[in-house]
């Protein structure tokens, strides 16, 4: 059976793992980002693609990078985590390998990996929905990885959601990524906690006593728990949300969406108050069936698997 | 060369016509809709493709309408302007045709026209918005047309743009057509008057003298006199256009937006505000090409011109 | 028992009344108001007095009018109805008249009325809201009329309440009286009539079949007969009234706010949501009497009994 | 010639002088409020007060705590930061002391100091905004301390200025002090420095690397260095404060405006921005003299000269 690597380069690890055709990872391998050195990250790249091969016999390399990739699906043109500008990622894995390679945007290789092996395996159109720090995705269409005129589509968290909102990373205001993501859900429990302590109570316990101690976990933790406060949290956040898929079932009416990335670990705390939102937005209701809303299943390695796909279909 | 027929039927007229393969028009038909009436209806497509094919040998017929079309493209579940449910269109045009025959949502038949014809011609991946008395859409997207789970793709008027803002007839708040329809401008000219009436002498003498009196017409007349007041309700829906392109193309990265519809007629009075907002908000501007947002240029026949090459890929 | 004349000066009419010391109007007349000749205006005005003055004899005259009045209450700085500038109408009424006279804005003499001999005569501290084409009011605190630095405190309609919102005749965007007239309450249900037809039928049958159709008369009686759209129209607009009143409740802690002005005619329609919307958006309702929602009793004849006896306290 | 004590009681500090009809401070005395107990909170001001008298002899006490303060200017009804409830601190202190004493509000107190002695001495309407963590305020009108109904006017940084907007301590959404205070201020900064780490870096490294680090004065060094991250916090409160104003002057109309408070020492930094948002905003421009917009002048002293003048005219 026919095998291909995939490669998930992220700020802090590079990940990797050996894949055959039915979306099994067979081996790992893992090492920590020498994220500010652009050559060196690409030896690491390499070096743990010399390490899986010494034990598995692979035909292609699939990489995922987070950041703008190239419509040829060779360079990486902007990595803000990796200080990455212009690195001809493909190009370099293929000379030192000896194998093809594709580079692929992160979130669109996981969204690719659930649409293939997850979640979404059965279903023809998707949107995977990453929430960590920021908003990101990837959109799968009548069975087909979309990436856009310039390989920059499924930018979801910046879709504008309030006119004139919170000032964003991205230069514009209002973007989802600065509602709907880890960062929004931890911002919306401290200043619960701080403009309430009383009701924050439980929060601030956790935190050790401060605002500023209060993170994910800790709103999770207390969530899980029943504390009001931190349910509160996870409620603003999913109905942000929520509002952002009803936008985007208007637009792709896709079969699926997947809520994925780290803040999806809370479960049901996140996709409960996310789908009730988006269901009581959704335009149509009464003359379509609404897309439905999941959990990814694949975890931190949708990327991997997805990246390893894609070099299969290369 | 071959040639088929393109049906538009709309809630006022049902307009087909004769296209080649290069899309274009040979000849056309016209009638009133019986919209009151579903078999009526029905029997008026059924004379102006016979009408037609007695002067045109065709070998397929496309029919596009301002509904919900389901996904097989041969039932209009809905269509509000036609008071249809469930009409089987596709089978009772071939049975009283004797010719293959597919039914197509009205906007996205326009927009298969503009991106095969039109405005779009020389891309792959391209939206489509008709702003007329809604706002509406088409998507083709790597060449295709991209339909939707339900067929229910491309709904752009129903984006939700202000949390809970204006109220909608699709029973949410703040979707995008209710700032930037020709309706919205209507509102905007006869707030601006009704609350300014200096400020708005100009589209007041034009309508006769009262707010109501000022229809989109009024407005673009003035606006096309220099009259300012006119200038900022064009400028208006043009922010909010434009703001609703930058999350589009946040999410589905074209080569390029078409903007269609009767008030797409005010040319570059629209455009320019449109493109201006749009370029402003679009994220990610230094990593990548910016869409172009052009003018439709296929008018009214576009969605002849869509349907009947849609019937010859059928 | 002294007597003293209060006259109204709209831009309609002119209306005038005889008033005791304990408000009661003894005798009236009323005029047409030629307004869009200052002169003539200012005529109308003495021979109401005269009229009057024919079989009462009285010690004084106040004078209500629509506009922005001096500091000295005796000039009529700007009267937007009454196309009237820098009108020294204190002076040309003392001389024609041989008696004292003052000037008040209008508001400020229906506020001053009220807080007297109406709604407000047992408490210290009000706020009238005058809820007609525009919003506007009076303020009374402490037992006295509270005027401001340039005499225009109290221009309640135009508090911001929404950032960059509608557009506003002042120049500015977002005032509450875009929000919370019948000017908004007309709008709110045309609109839902306009996207809602059957939803908003009732209405639109008041109204001869058409959105513009619909005017205040047409929702109120809709109101009244419980249909549910003219109730929503109500319910929008007391609900911006009443997080105004928030506001105002947090800024001036009255005993009491009251409705007046052409739409408080609807009564419990208007006064409940508004009140219900007030109570909810109340800061420190723990710690405070809420200040009671009252509707106006004096009707239009407010701001003949306030002019009159500010005139008699001159 | 008579002198008075002005006592201000806040969480950390009771604060005391001696105050000449001058408004001069002759002496001051200082103590660490002991916040969590109620009764030594209250011996403490006692003790201040019996310090002072030592060496001046004084004809009555004036006492400004931050909390709600009964009408009779003899309770304080609850003072969050003190942990005070019904504390009936008028009677103790006259007890006590054997002189008159009045309590007030601490920034009513403030309010008073600066219309008699401060900025607004030469005015007769002022509101004065203290803009701290919180915003809080006082009402001088037509040379008055307006107290309100319950004692609770002047709640300025509860006026509503986003519908649904952030979530306030006082349990409502949208309430000015979230969006114009000092805490806002930082929550802006680091907003700015998390999402745009090299456009806020100058603030990041001022605080120790961390967005976290950054406090009030941190944004102030930056901004007084011309950093353009840390002008733009700045340019957010002053914009939503100055919006604050303008609807203060529909309403209240008065001759100025004095900002107070911690965040007002930025001065210039904070008044600009703040001047400017307001006459943009300000209603009828055209019509009236602006109300001036001054900073503070007695600084931390305003609530001891306010209250000791507010004893002497008891």
């Amino acid at each position: 059976m026919s095998l291909t690597i995939g490669v998930d380069v992220g700020g802090t690890k590079v990940a990797a793992g050996v894949v055959d055709s039915d979306g099994t990872v067979l081996a790992t391998a893992k090492r920590d980002t020498p994220a500010d050195d652009q050559a060196k990250t690409v030896e690491v790249i390499i070096e743990v693609i010399a390490e899986l091969r010494a034990s598995h016999d692979v035909e292609a390399i699939g990489l995922g990078a987070a950041g703008f990739i190239d419509a040829q699906r060779s360079t990486v043109v902007f990595a803000p985590n990796l200080a990455w500008r212009d690195e001809p990622l493909r190009a370099s894995v293929e000379r030192s390998s000896g194998l093809p390679a594709v580079v692929e945007n992160d979130a669109n290789a996981a969204a690719w990996g659930e649409a293939q092996f997850g979640a979404a395996r059965k279903v023809d159109s998707m949107v995977l929905l990453t929430i960590g720090t920021g908003v990101g995705g990837g959109v799968v269409l009548d069975g087909r990885l979309y990436r856009g005129h310039n390989g920059m589509a499924a930018e979801i968290g910046h879709l504008t959601v309030v006119p004139g909102g919170r000032r964003c990373g991205c230069g514009n205001r209002g973007c989802l990524e600065r509602y709907a993501s880890g960062r929004a859900l931890v911002r919306e429990a401290r200043d619960l906690a701080d403009v309430s302590p009383e009701y924050g109570a439980r929060m601030l316990e956790l935190g050790d006593g401060e605002p500023e101690g209060i993170t994910g976990p800790e709103v999770t933790q207390a969530a899980r728990e029943g504390d009001p406060a931190a349910l509160e949290a996870f409620a603003v956040i999913g109905a942000w949300l929520g509002g952002g898929l009803a936008s985007l079932a208007a637009l792709l009416d896709p079969d699926m969406f997947v809520l994925g990335g780290g803040v999806s670990d809370a479960g049901e705390l996140l996709r409960r108050p996310t789908e009730e939102a988006f269901l009581s937005g959704l335009t149509g209701r009464d003359y379509r069936q609404a897309p439905t809303v999941a959990l990814a299943e694949l975890g931190a390695q949708a990327g991997i698997v997805g990246a390893a796909d894609l070099a299969r279909r290369r």
